[in-house]
Protein backbone atom coordinates (compact mmCIF):
# COMPACT_ATOMS: atom_id res chain seq x y z
CA UNK A 1 0.00 0.00 0.00
CA UNK A 2 1.09 3.65 -0.84
CA UNK A 3 0.16 7.08 1.99
CA UNK A 4 -0.12 10.25 -0.01
CA UNK A 5 1.20 12.33 2.72
CA UNK A 6 3.23 9.78 4.29
CA UNK A 7 5.85 12.21 5.32
CA UNK A 8 3.26 13.85 7.30
CA UNK A 9 2.35 13.55 11.12
CA UNK A 10 -0.57 11.08 10.37
CA UNK A 11 1.02 9.46 7.36
CA UNK A 12 3.95 8.49 8.85
CA UNK A 13 2.44 7.24 12.33
CA UNK A 14 -0.18 5.20 10.09
CA UNK A 15 3.02 3.98 7.70
CA UNK A 16 4.79 2.65 11.18
CA UNK A 17 2.15 0.74 12.92
CA UNK A 18 1.41 -0.94 8.87
CA UNK A 19 4.98 -1.43 8.65
CA UNK A 20 5.24 -3.25 11.68
CA UNK A 21 2.14 -5.02 11.05
CA UNK A 22 3.88 -7.05 8.51
CA UNK A 23 2.38 -4.36 5.43
CA UNK A 24 4.46 -3.15 3.03
CA UNK A 25 4.42 0.75 2.72
CA UNK A 26 5.23 2.88 0.15
CA UNK A 27 5.64 6.39 1.57
CA UNK A 28 4.92 9.00 -1.03
CA UNK A 29 5.58 12.81 -0.85
CA UNK A 30 6.01 15.38 -3.33
CA UNK A 31 9.94 15.34 -3.16
CA UNK A 32 11.31 12.64 -3.86
CA UNK A 33 14.08 13.50 -1.36
CA UNK A 34 11.90 13.79 1.53
CA UNK A 35 10.06 10.48 0.90
CA UNK A 36 13.80 8.56 0.68
CA UNK A 37 14.14 10.44 4.18
CA UNK A 38 11.17 9.02 5.09
CA UNK A 39 11.56 5.70 4.22
CA UNK A 40 15.24 5.04 5.79
CA UNK A 41 13.18 6.74 9.27
CA UNK A 42 10.74 4.44 9.32
CA UNK A 43 13.39 1.67 8.91
CA UNK A 44 15.00 2.67 11.49
CA UNK A 45 12.04 3.09 13.97
CA UNK A 46 10.51 -0.79 12.81
CA UNK A 47 13.95 -2.73 11.20
CA UNK A 48 11.59 -5.31 10.50
CA UNK A 49 9.61 -3.43 8.47
CA UNK A 50 9.20 -3.07 4.30
CA UNK A 51 9.22 0.77 3.81
CA UNK A 52 10.06 2.45 0.33
CA UNK A 53 10.24 6.02 0.10
CA UNK A 54 9.06 7.33 -3.31
CA UNK A 55 8.36 10.24 -5.26
CA UNK A 56 3.78 11.36 -5.57
CA UNK A 57 2.32 10.40 -8.55
CA UNK A 58 4.49 7.18 -8.81
CA UNK A 59 4.59 5.98 -5.32
CA UNK A 60 0.90 5.39 -6.05
CA UNK A 61 2.09 2.25 -9.03
CA UNK A 62 0.96 -0.90 -8.62
CA UNK A 63 -0.34 -0.73 -4.99
CA UNK A 64 -3.85 -2.23 -4.04
CA UNK A 65 -4.69 0.48 -1.52
CA UNK A 66 -3.28 4.08 -1.19
CA UNK A 67 -4.42 6.14 2.04
CA UNK A 68 -4.24 10.00 1.25
CA UNK A 69 -3.35 12.19 4.12
CA UNK A 70 -2.50 15.32 2.88
CA UNK A 71 -3.92 18.80 4.62
CA UNK A 72 -6.63 20.23 3.24
CA UNK A 73 -5.66 22.76 1.48
CA UNK A 74 -3.14 20.24 -1.01
CA UNK A 75 -5.86 17.77 -1.16
CA UNK A 76 -7.46 19.07 -4.80
CA UNK A 77 -3.51 19.61 -5.80
CA UNK A 78 -2.54 16.21 -4.59
CA UNK A 79 -5.49 14.75 -6.47
CA UNK A 80 -5.21 16.52 -9.79
CA UNK A 81 -1.63 15.28 -9.55
CA UNK A 82 -2.78 11.15 -8.90
CA UNK A 83 -5.12 11.47 -11.66
CA UNK A 84 -2.83 10.00 -14.13
CA UNK A 85 -1.64 7.64 -11.73
CA UNK A 86 -4.31 5.80 -10.26
CA UNK A 87 -5.97 2.64 -11.95
CA UNK A 88 -9.04 1.61 -12.17
CA UNK A 89 -9.10 -0.84 -9.14
CA UNK A 90 -7.71 0.81 -6.79
CA UNK A 91 -8.76 1.72 -3.33
CA UNK A 92 -8.42 5.33 -1.96
CA UNK A 93 -8.51 5.91 2.07
CA UNK A 94 -9.22 9.18 2.18
CA UNK A 95 -8.36 11.10 5.58
CA UNK A 96 -8.69 14.41 4.66
CA UNK A 97 -10.22 16.53 6.96
CA UNK A 98 -11.49 20.22 6.16
CA UNK A 99 -9.91 22.23 9.42
CA UNK A 100 -10.44 25.35 9.38
CA UNK A 101 -6.92 26.08 10.15
CA UNK A 102 -6.19 25.19 6.51
CA UNK A 103 -7.65 28.86 5.81
CA UNK A 104 -5.89 30.18 9.12
CA UNK A 105 -9.13 29.42 11.50
CA UNK A 106 -9.34 27.33 14.14
CA UNK A 107 -8.58 23.52 14.25
CA UNK A 108 -11.87 23.01 16.35
CA UNK A 109 -13.77 24.74 13.12
CA UNK A 110 -14.52 22.84 10.20
CA UNK A 111 -14.75 24.26 6.89
CA UNK A 112 -17.90 23.83 3.84
CA UNK A 113 -16.74 21.78 1.54
CA UNK A 114 -19.16 22.18 -1.71
CA UNK A 115 -19.01 18.16 -2.40
CA UNK A 116 -20.30 17.91 1.15
CA UNK A 117 -16.70 16.56 2.66
CA UNK A 118 -13.47 16.27 2.40
CA UNK A 119 -13.88 12.45 0.86
CA UNK A 120 -16.62 13.50 -1.56
CA UNK A 121 -14.20 15.83 -3.20
CA UNK A 122 -11.84 12.86 -3.64
CA UNK A 123 -14.69 10.57 -5.24
CA UNK A 124 -15.32 13.40 -7.35
CA UNK A 125 -11.71 13.83 -8.12
CA UNK A 126 -10.62 10.22 -8.71
CA UNK A 127 -10.49 8.69 -12.10
CA UNK A 128 -13.33 5.98 -12.83
CA UNK A 129 -13.00 2.91 -10.83
CA UNK A 130 -10.70 3.92 -8.37
CA UNK A 131 -13.12 3.24 -5.07
CA UNK A 132 -12.87 6.01 -2.30
CA UNK A 133 -13.94 5.62 1.02
CA UNK A 134 -13.02 7.70 3.83
CA UNK A 135 -11.93 6.54 7.46
CA UNK A 136 -8.68 7.20 10.20
CA UNK A 137 -10.04 10.56 11.26
CA UNK A 138 -10.18 10.10 14.89
CA UNK A 139 -7.09 8.22 15.05
CA UNK A 140 -4.31 10.43 16.87
CA UNK A 141 -1.24 10.83 14.81
CA UNK A 142 1.05 10.99 18.15
CA UNK A 143 -0.49 7.71 19.55
CA UNK A 144 0.47 5.96 15.98
CA UNK A 145 4.20 7.53 16.00
CA UNK A 146 4.71 6.14 19.89
CA UNK A 147 5.01 2.99 18.73
CA UNK A 148 4.90 2.26 22.87
CA UNK A 149 1.32 3.30 23.12
CA UNK A 150 -0.94 0.59 23.26
CA UNK A 151 -3.78 1.69 20.91
CA UNK A 152 -7.52 1.04 21.89
CA UNK A 153 -9.91 2.66 19.97
CA UNK A 154 -12.14 2.49 16.76
CA UNK A 155 -12.12 4.21 12.86
CA UNK A 156 -14.77 5.08 11.18
CA UNK A 157 -15.29 4.12 8.42
CA UNK A 158 -17.62 6.01 5.53
CA UNK A 159 -17.96 4.28 1.63
CA UNK A 160 -21.04 3.30 -0.83
CA UNK A 161 -19.94 0.11 -1.03
CA UNK A 162 -19.52 -2.13 1.25
CA UNK A 163 -17.07 -4.47 0.20
CA UNK A 164 -14.69 -1.13 -0.05
CA UNK A 165 -14.94 -0.51 3.61
CA UNK A 166 -14.72 -4.13 4.71
CA UNK A 167 -10.78 -3.70 2.32
CA UNK A 168 -9.65 -0.64 4.06
CA UNK A 169 -11.13 -2.32 7.21
CA UNK A 170 -9.03 -5.65 6.85
CA UNK A 171 -6.20 -3.23 5.78
CA UNK A 172 -6.77 -0.87 9.10
CA UNK A 173 -7.20 -3.65 11.48
CA UNK A 174 -3.67 -5.22 11.01
CA UNK A 175 -2.43 -2.31 13.35
CA UNK A 176 -3.25 -4.14 16.06
CA UNK A 177 -5.59 -1.78 18.45
CA UNK A 178 -7.31 -0.44 15.97
CA UNK A 179 -10.85 -1.67 15.08
CA UNK A 180 -12.89 -0.58 12.38
CA UNK A 181 -16.97 0.25 12.52
CA UNK A 182 -18.79 0.87 9.18
CA UNK A 183 -20.63 4.36 9.57
CA UNK A 184 -22.53 4.56 6.28
CA UNK A 185 -21.92 5.87 3.24
CA UNK A 186 -19.57 8.17 1.74
CA UNK A 187 -22.04 11.13 2.61
CA UNK A 188 -21.90 10.15 6.38
CA UNK A 189 -17.41 11.68 6.14
CA UNK A 190 -19.22 15.17 6.34
CA UNK A 191 -19.81 13.63 10.09
CA UNK A 192 -16.18 11.53 10.79
CA UNK A 193 -14.08 14.61 9.30
CA UNK A 194 -15.71 17.00 11.99
CA UNK A 195 -14.84 14.32 14.56
CA UNK A 196 -11.18 15.75 14.26
CA UNK A 197 -12.04 18.80 15.33
CA UNK A 198 -14.05 17.01 17.74
CA UNK A 199 -11.18 15.33 19.16
CA UNK A 200 -8.52 18.73 19.19
CA UNK A 201 -11.32 20.00 21.31
CA UNK A 202 -11.27 17.63 23.75
CA UNK A 203 -7.18 17.24 23.55
CA UNK A 204 -6.71 21.03 24.44
CA UNK A 205 -9.09 20.26 27.47
CA UNK A 206 -7.49 16.92 28.92
CA UNK A 207 -3.54 17.64 27.29
CA UNK A 208 -4.49 13.95 25.66
CA UNK A 209 -4.78 11.96 22.40
CA UNK A 210 -8.54 11.27 22.56
CA UNK A 211 -10.30 8.73 20.33
CA UNK A 212 -13.34 7.17 19.90
CA UNK A 213 -14.91 3.79 20.22
CA UNK A 214 -18.59 3.19 19.14
CA UNK A 215 -20.51 1.34 22.01
CA UNK A 216 -23.21 -1.53 21.25
CA UNK A 217 -21.58 -3.18 18.52
CA UNK A 218 -21.38 -6.78 17.44
CA UNK A 219 -17.78 -8.59 18.62
CA UNK A 220 -17.07 -8.75 14.80
CA UNK A 221 -18.57 -5.52 13.11
CA UNK A 222 -17.55 -7.50 9.51
CA UNK A 223 -18.94 -10.30 9.60
CA UNK A 224 -18.50 -12.66 6.17
CA UNK A 225 -21.49 -11.60 3.85
CA UNK A 226 -22.15 -9.07 5.96
CA UNK B 1 -35.14 19.26 37.35
CA UNK B 2 -37.63 19.62 34.95
CA UNK B 3 -37.76 18.11 30.80
CA UNK B 4 -39.15 20.27 28.27
CA UNK B 5 -40.43 17.20 25.92
CA UNK B 6 -40.35 14.92 28.86
CA UNK B 7 -42.89 12.79 26.90
CA UNK B 8 -40.90 12.12 24.41
CA UNK B 9 -38.70 9.32 23.50
CA UNK B 10 -35.05 10.69 24.90
CA UNK B 11 -37.01 12.73 27.62
CA UNK B 12 -38.92 10.33 28.98
CA UNK B 13 -36.58 7.51 28.98
CA UNK B 14 -34.06 10.20 30.59
CA UNK B 15 -36.63 11.07 33.43
CA UNK B 16 -37.02 7.76 34.18
CA UNK B 17 -33.17 7.11 34.73
CA UNK B 18 -32.79 10.25 36.18
CA UNK B 19 -35.83 9.31 39.00
CA UNK B 20 -34.50 6.17 39.80
CA UNK B 21 -31.57 8.05 41.21
CA UNK B 22 -33.32 9.85 43.09
CA UNK B 23 -33.72 12.82 41.09
CA UNK B 24 -37.31 14.78 41.57
CA UNK B 25 -38.16 14.75 37.90
CA UNK B 26 -40.88 17.11 36.21
CA UNK B 27 -42.06 15.89 32.83
CA UNK B 28 -43.07 18.36 30.76
CA UNK B 29 -45.38 18.46 27.62
CA UNK B 30 -47.32 21.06 26.19
CA UNK B 31 -50.15 19.33 26.75
CA UNK B 32 -50.98 18.76 30.98
CA UNK B 33 -53.02 15.93 30.18
CA UNK B 34 -50.03 13.95 28.12
CA UNK B 35 -47.62 15.58 31.13
CA UNK B 36 -50.08 14.02 33.79
CA UNK B 37 -50.18 10.38 31.99
CA UNK B 38 -46.33 10.56 31.41
CA UNK B 39 -45.48 10.88 35.38
CA UNK B 40 -47.91 8.08 35.84
CA UNK B 41 -46.23 5.87 33.55
CA UNK B 42 -42.83 6.90 34.86
CA UNK B 43 -43.82 5.82 38.74
CA UNK B 44 -44.67 2.95 37.48
CA UNK B 45 -41.79 2.17 35.90
CA UNK B 46 -39.55 3.68 39.06
CA UNK B 47 -41.85 3.68 42.20
CA UNK B 48 -38.98 5.10 44.05
CA UNK B 49 -38.92 7.85 42.15
CA UNK B 50 -40.27 11.47 42.74
CA UNK B 51 -42.19 12.53 39.55
CA UNK B 52 -44.51 15.39 38.47
CA UNK B 53 -46.11 16.08 35.00
CA UNK B 54 -46.80 19.94 33.93
CA UNK B 55 -47.77 21.44 30.97
CA UNK B 56 -45.03 23.07 29.38
CA UNK B 57 -44.17 26.81 30.44
CA UNK B 58 -45.17 25.59 34.42
CA UNK B 59 -43.04 22.59 33.75
CA UNK B 60 -39.65 24.90 34.73
CA UNK B 61 -40.75 26.61 37.57
CA UNK B 62 -38.42 26.86 40.41
CA UNK B 63 -36.02 24.15 38.98
CA UNK B 64 -32.52 24.15 38.97
CA UNK B 65 -31.66 22.65 35.71
CA UNK B 66 -33.84 22.05 32.26
CA UNK B 67 -33.67 19.69 29.78
CA UNK B 68 -34.79 20.96 26.40
CA UNK B 69 -35.24 17.86 24.55
CA UNK B 70 -37.81 18.02 21.44
CA UNK B 71 -38.01 17.87 18.25
CA UNK B 72 -35.61 20.57 16.06
CA UNK B 73 -39.05 21.68 14.15
CA UNK B 74 -40.40 22.65 17.54
CA UNK B 75 -37.34 24.17 19.59
CA UNK B 76 -37.55 27.86 18.73
CA UNK B 77 -41.66 27.64 19.44
CA UNK B 78 -40.65 25.84 22.59
CA UNK B 79 -37.99 28.40 23.84
CA UNK B 80 -40.62 30.98 22.86
CA UNK B 81 -43.02 29.97 25.27
CA UNK B 82 -40.62 29.18 28.07
CA UNK B 83 -39.37 32.76 27.52
CA UNK B 84 -41.73 34.24 30.04
CA UNK B 85 -40.91 31.03 32.36
CA UNK B 86 -36.85 30.78 32.48
CA UNK B 87 -34.92 32.55 35.18
CA UNK B 88 -31.89 34.23 35.33
CA UNK B 89 -29.47 31.50 36.72
CA UNK B 90 -30.98 28.31 35.59
CA UNK B 91 -29.49 25.99 33.46
CA UNK B 92 -30.50 24.93 30.35
CA UNK B 93 -29.41 21.70 28.91
CA UNK B 94 -30.35 21.39 25.16
CA UNK B 95 -30.51 17.95 23.47
CA UNK B 96 -32.00 19.12 20.71
CA UNK B 97 -30.22 18.00 16.96
CA UNK B 98 -31.50 19.37 13.61
CA UNK B 99 -31.54 16.32 11.94
CA UNK B 100 -32.91 16.68 8.25
CA UNK B 101 -35.65 15.06 9.43
CA UNK B 102 -37.63 17.57 10.41
CA UNK B 103 -38.25 18.66 7.20
CA UNK B 104 -39.04 15.38 6.02
CA UNK B 105 -35.41 14.74 4.63
CA UNK B 106 -32.93 11.87 6.29
CA UNK B 107 -32.44 11.02 9.70
CA UNK B 108 -28.81 10.54 8.78
CA UNK B 109 -28.34 13.93 7.62
CA UNK B 110 -28.54 17.26 9.64
CA UNK B 111 -29.93 20.96 8.90
CA UNK B 112 -27.73 23.64 8.63
CA UNK B 113 -28.68 26.02 11.30
CA UNK B 114 -28.23 29.92 11.02
CA UNK B 115 -27.02 30.22 14.12
CA UNK B 116 -24.44 27.35 13.82
CA UNK B 117 -26.31 24.71 15.93
CA UNK B 118 -29.13 23.51 18.06
CA UNK B 119 -27.76 24.35 21.08
CA UNK B 120 -26.59 27.51 19.99
CA UNK B 121 -30.11 29.17 18.57
CA UNK B 122 -31.51 28.10 21.74
CA UNK B 123 -28.20 30.31 23.48
CA UNK B 124 -29.59 33.02 21.44
CA UNK B 125 -33.22 32.68 22.24
CA UNK B 126 -33.32 31.99 26.15
CA UNK B 127 -33.87 35.37 28.26
CA UNK B 128 -30.41 36.76 30.11
CA UNK B 129 -28.91 35.26 32.88
CA UNK B 130 -30.13 31.44 31.61
CA UNK B 131 -26.88 29.32 31.23
CA UNK B 132 -26.98 27.15 28.22
CA UNK B 133 -25.26 23.91 27.88
CA UNK B 134 -25.84 21.39 25.17
CA UNK B 135 -25.46 17.22 25.91
CA UNK B 136 -27.26 14.14 25.21
CA UNK B 137 -26.87 13.89 21.71
CA UNK B 138 -25.89 10.15 21.54
CA UNK B 139 -27.48 8.24 24.12
CA UNK B 140 -30.22 6.15 22.77
CA UNK B 141 -33.74 6.60 23.97
CA UNK B 142 -34.94 3.13 24.13
CA UNK B 143 -31.20 2.21 26.03
CA UNK B 144 -32.35 4.64 28.81
CA UNK B 145 -36.13 3.73 28.39
CA UNK B 146 -34.88 -0.32 29.20
CA UNK B 147 -34.44 -0.11 32.75
CA UNK B 148 -32.92 -3.40 32.22
CA UNK B 149 -30.25 -2.16 29.67
CA UNK B 150 -26.77 -1.26 31.23
CA UNK B 151 -25.33 2.06 30.23
CA UNK B 152 -21.61 2.20 29.41
CA UNK B 153 -20.80 5.16 27.49
CA UNK B 154 -19.84 8.73 27.45
CA UNK B 155 -22.21 11.96 27.40
CA UNK B 156 -20.46 15.15 25.20
CA UNK B 157 -20.90 18.22 26.96
CA UNK B 158 -20.81 21.94 24.93
CA UNK B 159 -20.90 25.13 26.80
CA UNK B 160 -18.58 28.54 26.92
CA UNK B 161 -18.18 28.10 31.01
CA UNK B 162 -16.74 25.29 32.61
CA UNK B 163 -18.83 25.47 35.80
CA UNK B 164 -22.19 25.02 33.59
CA UNK B 165 -20.70 22.12 31.91
CA UNK B 166 -19.80 20.71 35.13
CA UNK B 167 -23.21 21.47 36.56
CA UNK B 168 -24.70 19.32 33.90
CA UNK B 169 -22.44 16.73 34.12
CA UNK B 170 -23.05 16.03 37.79
CA UNK B 171 -26.82 15.51 37.04
CA UNK B 172 -26.31 13.67 34.35
CA UNK B 173 -23.83 11.45 35.39
CA UNK B 174 -26.53 10.74 38.36
CA UNK B 175 -27.59 8.05 35.73
CA UNK B 176 -25.32 4.93 36.26
CA UNK B 177 -23.11 4.02 33.43
CA UNK B 178 -23.06 8.16 32.18
CA UNK B 179 -19.79 9.27 31.93
CA UNK B 180 -19.84 13.33 31.11
CA UNK B 181 -17.06 14.67 28.39
CA UNK B 182 -15.62 18.36 28.17
CA UNK B 183 -16.14 18.62 24.23
CA UNK B 184 -15.22 22.27 24.35
CA UNK B 185 -17.29 25.16 23.43
CA UNK B 186 -20.51 25.71 22.91
CA UNK B 187 -20.36 25.94 19.23
CA UNK B 188 -18.76 22.32 18.71
CA UNK B 189 -22.29 21.58 19.47
CA UNK B 190 -22.55 22.14 15.54
CA UNK B 191 -20.13 18.43 15.85
CA UNK B 192 -21.77 16.97 18.76
CA UNK B 193 -25.12 17.38 17.93
CA UNK B 194 -24.25 15.84 14.02
CA UNK B 195 -23.53 12.63 16.10
CA UNK B 196 -26.61 11.90 16.59
CA UNK B 197 -26.67 11.37 12.45
CA UNK B 198 -23.97 9.39 13.17
CA UNK B 199 -25.63 7.24 15.69
CA UNK B 200 -29.01 6.79 13.28
CA UNK B 201 -26.38 5.23 10.21
CA UNK B 202 -24.45 2.95 12.76
CA UNK B 203 -27.33 1.94 14.17
CA UNK B 204 -29.39 1.31 10.58
CA UNK B 205 -26.42 -1.21 9.65
CA UNK B 206 -25.69 -2.98 13.28
CA UNK B 207 -29.32 -3.16 14.30
CA UNK B 208 -28.13 -2.05 17.52
CA UNK B 209 -28.62 0.99 19.98
CA UNK B 210 -24.52 2.51 19.54
CA UNK B 211 -23.35 5.11 21.93
CA UNK B 212 -19.75 7.06 22.25
CA UNK B 213 -16.89 6.51 24.30
CA UNK B 214 -14.08 8.58 24.23
CA UNK B 215 -10.37 7.19 24.84
CA UNK B 216 -7.59 8.26 26.23
CA UNK B 217 -9.32 10.48 28.84
CA UNK B 218 -7.83 11.05 32.47
CA UNK B 219 -9.70 8.75 35.67
CA UNK B 220 -11.47 11.99 36.20
CA UNK B 221 -13.15 14.76 33.57
CA UNK B 222 -14.31 16.65 36.07
CA UNK B 223 -11.33 17.48 38.22
CA UNK B 224 -12.19 20.01 41.48
CA UNK B 225 -10.67 23.46 39.82
CA UNK B 226 -10.14 21.86 36.53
Amino acid sequence: MAIVGGTGALGFGLGLRLGRAGVRVVIGSRDAGRAHEAAARASERVPEGWFDGRVNPEAVDGVPAVVLSVPFRNQSENLTNLRDALRPGQLLIDATVPLAAAVSGKATRMLGVPQGSAAQQAAEMVPDGVRVVSALHTVSAAQLADLDARLDEDVLVCGDRRDDKREAAELIARVPGLRCVDAGRLEMARITESLTALMISINARYKTHAGVRITGLPADPWPAGG
